[in-house]
């Protein structure tokens, strides 16, 4: 039977395949007294000795796709497999307490983790996860259930999940997965923006996707509408192979638009930069024909790992992509860690209200040695290209001025020992709290540029987090309120001759752009792939026109008016 | 030896007394076997008999200071002492186990307060909580520990805490509690607003009262300065004592102001109300010559409890307020429940971000039930004084609107039932989400008028949860940007001929008060004590002068630049 599942349109383009379930199985089993330990013992080895064979496997692939690194992971956990203590502890417990196999396999593994996490040092309290993970396995060949290998598809397929952590995605293979649904998430929820920078086409929230599909399901996703549909009729396929192809054309044609200058119709130029997580992003942002970075997170630096960069290594990043981007602007966010994104080996005590918490320059003002490393090694790279550097979370000038201060004085260390360090980093700060939008004409005077992060300032102007189901409602960036807060900033930027980009979501959206284009903003950082469509959007816009629009847009009183005045007058 | 701790000073005044430790004691004991089960179960029954005698104690003075009402939840405790099963069960295993009494205690009332809490039954979730409660006592008559007992507190002390739940402070006697201290906690904490309303001394956030200080120990909190000292010398005293009797004098002199109009020198007539819980509250309402209520927080009707409020209930409240108050305005703002404010019996999904999650008028506009019981409630106690109803949380129109809907829909279900409920309702709504306030002109068409919720609203604008001490700096009442916020949505009333208010923490506060009377607020609501002391000050200020002095401050910079500029020209 055919069905369609409504939600949330994450990352554009139609997607077709069999369905791939990236869930966790049911791995239940019950505990039974056992006649003969030696049968059991053998059905243990041979368990893993299966799991063994599937990690060699997955370790090959991982090899070739995706280099050394992420291979060693599998390594570590061919190693549990072979640890002669962990496995005469299971065998132990099968002959002494004469228990079956999954219970003496899960009490074993379970005292082991439980042992490990509560050491201090981090790299055992890794190998407390490595034997989770690797129990898992051993578990599910007992059981005679199939994993998920995600590294292993080798088939095109459509990825079905309650959500997607950056580790999952970072195993799928982009040349199988053609798209991807999930339950849970939202527009700005990582599993979305993952899906963005991938280029794969994406529809989350949809509360039901992992119950309602099978493995092996026809499945469309259709990121355009935010629909996914379960075993259409051959006439929706068909329907949707011909939209595909359109999708397909039209990419084509913009991809002409790569090297043109980003102007309207009536002469005014704006910036179109890509937000990137890794110097592995420059790619992607050259071919996509961005005229810059306008957000570079160093946060993913810090993230997945089990200790702090050290500045070498930091240095080595920024100077990749300075270097790479030859001269164009590139705008370095510092760390920005808390909210949803935890260093689990900085042991910081958790919130109650993490989004409203110690976190991004809050931290960095009081850890002064993390913050001072970053510095020196932004410093140092600002000698190899064209830096601008960017605080997050500034809510107040005292803060700014701190971290400025931090700033100057790791400036003048460098260059007493003789280092070089460019003379003219721009100096500015994400507009991403509501204290800071309204106060922008006071920082207007003291910072270089701005650029308005809307995902956080949506989500504290409305007070709605945005990761949260129950209020996405209110994720609103139309709403007028946040019209006025940009207008703000433009403004307050452009009176002290200063510029005013932005940096979240809202600036490679199709309805935002005409709005953006009138209130004056100067620079568009978004996601690579968004870049030659917005290009192409702008050259075809007066930004005379685009005033006119913004005024009205200004005066209205409610988000859905906004978009419908966008709707009637452009798109 | 004596030390002082600083803090923050959460209500004024000055308390000098024996220190109260009301603090979990430990309760931990070692497992040993026993040789002799009579013995052990003779001890088990002496420490069962004393702990029942401290709750006949208990209860009866909860029955004296409290009321039935409370006195009954320490008949549930005796009742637990006297229940067959649980004593049997313990003596079982003291037996059968040779189980040393404390061990048997422990795993006896564990087993049943888990089988409780599992049960979907709310009665039953209940009696888990009660035997914690009890065993606890048993435990600690067992191990000769002294358990607090707040209830039982007969001479004048100061309490020390790590925290105060609003449940250990009704136990409180004001007869005998002069002050209290706690370890964490900030101006607005649940502590901190309770001990103003008390009208006890407090000082919060010393993050070590509960280490530093013994039971015993001399203690003067300084709720003026936000300091605790420690058994200070006799000169230190000596001037507290001088200082506590110029504040008796001060208070005196303000309560001769009690039915005075509050003008300014040049005669600008501003409305000073009172918030409130309960109707409880309005006795001290009158005793400090309120002009109204500018806040009922209807929540308390629904906390501490098991079920929802019934109509008939709720409408008692309301009627009871609404005639006690004789007329005067009475703002009463609808069910404001989330965020830090739970309801156990509703089963509401934990959040990731609950300040930013589903509470207050999102949850209303979503059970229907729950919100029209209210509104029913309260439009029939609007034909008993003069009653204004107000939503919080509004974020967009589009939220009033559909509120408004639902009241104007029950009103008119009412009316044709030949019900009588008033005409001239006036219908507002808290400002205490930026958007709001920013869009501000758009609501005060459709608004009768504005509260300003600054507790929440500072929160928001500055992305600081107002209850996590590490991110407290960022609590900026005087922040320009807070100020501009705020002189925004006065103005917007004012243009459409509505009138704004203030029913946060910052419209009692003596450096606000006058950039507010200069921005041109028409409605003060705070604590019932601080009215007096802010009518004492707005009596000395010209408004035409505090017109400037706010002009000046929505020029400044910074919060600290806000509060000299008031310190140097005003106090």
């Amino acid at each position: 039977m055919s069905t369609i599942l409504k939600g949330i349109a994450a990352s554009s383009g139609i997607a077709i395949g069999k369905a791939y379930r990236l869930i966790e199985p049911d791995l239940s089993f019950s505990k039974t007294a056992i006649s003969n330990a030696d049968d059991e013992i053998s059905r243990l080895h041979s368990a893993v000795n299966s799991a063994k064979a599937d990690l060699e496997v997955i370790r090959g692939k991982a090899l070739v796709d995706l280099g050394e690194d992420k291979a060693s992971i599998f390594d570590a956990h061919l190693l549990v497999l072979s640890d002669p203590e962990l496995l005469t502890s299971i065998e132990d417990k099968i002959r002494m307490d004469m228990k079956n196999c999954e219970s003496a396999l899960k009490e074993t593994t379970d005292m082991f983790v439980s042992m490990f996490e509560q050491m201090e040092n981090e790299y055992m309290k890794e190998r407390a996860a490595d034997i989770k993970d690797v129990s898992k396995r051993v578990m599910a060949h007992l059981l005679g259930v199939k994993l998920p290998n995600p590294g292993l598809i080798a088939e095109e397929v459509v990825i079905i999940a309650e959500d997607l952590t950056p580790s999952d995605t970072a195993q799928l293979n982009k040349q199988f997965v053609k798209g991807f649904a999930t339950d849970i998430g939202g527009r700005t929820s990582h599993s979305a923006i993952m899906a963005r920078s991938m280029e794969i086409p994406a529809v989350v929230g949809t509360k039901s996707a992992s119950n309602a599909i099978e493995n092996g399901d026809i499945i469309v996703v259709d990121g355009l509408h935010g629909e996914v549909h379960i075993n259409p009729t051959q006439e929706v396929i068909k329907k949707y192979e011909d939209e595909l192809r359109s999708f397909e054309m039209q990419k084509l044609e913009w991809a002409l638009l790569k090297d043109e200058a980003t102007e309207t119709l009536d002469g005014k130029h704006v910036e179109l930069a890509a937000n990137i997580g890794s110097p592995q992003d420059i790619e992607k942002v050259l071919i996509n024909g961005a005229e810059g970075v306008g957000l570079y997170r160093t946060e993913f630096l810090y993230m997945e790992r089990n200790q702090l960069p050290s500045e070498e290594e930091q240095f080595e990043s920024y100077k990749t992509v300075l270097e790479k981007m030859n001269g164009k602007p590139v705008v370095v966010r510092t760390l920005d860690i808390g909210g949803d994104k935890q260093l689990p080996y900085l042991n910081l005590p958790s919130e109650m209200n993490p989004f409203l918490g110690f976190r991004a320059i809050r931290l960095c003002l009081e850890e002064h040695d993390i913050f001072r490393t970053q510095l020196r090694a932004l410093l140092r790279a600002s000698a190899f290209g064209n830096l601008k550097i960017m605080f997050p979370m500034i809510a107040t000038l005292d803060e700014f001025r701190s971290a400025k201060a931090l700033l100057l004085e790791e400036k003048e260390a460098l260059v007493e020992n003789g280092i070089l360090v460019a003379d003219d980093i721009e100096l500015g700060i994400m507009v991403e709290i509501p204290s800071t939008a309204v106060l922008a004409n006071q920082f207007a005077k003291e910072v270089d540029f701005f650029s308005i992060g809307t995902n956080d300032l949506i989500q504290y102007t409305m007070a709605a987090d945005r990761m949260n189901e129950r209020v996405s409602y209110l994720y609103q960036p139309y709403n007028p309120a946040i019209l006025h807060l940009v207008k703000m900033v433009i403004n307050a930027a452009h009176n002290e001759g200063k510029w005013a980009g932005m940096c979240g979501e809202m600036a490679g959206d199709e309805i935002a752009i005409p709005i953006l284009l009138g209130l004056g903003l100067d620079e568009f950082s978004m996601s690579a792939s968004s870049i030659l469509k917005a290009r192409s959007l702008i050259k075809k816009l007066s930004q005379n026109e685009m005033k006119q629009l913004a005024e009205e847009a200004l005066g209205m009183q409610t988000a859905n008016e906004v978009m419908d005045l966008v709707k009637n007058k452009i798109l």
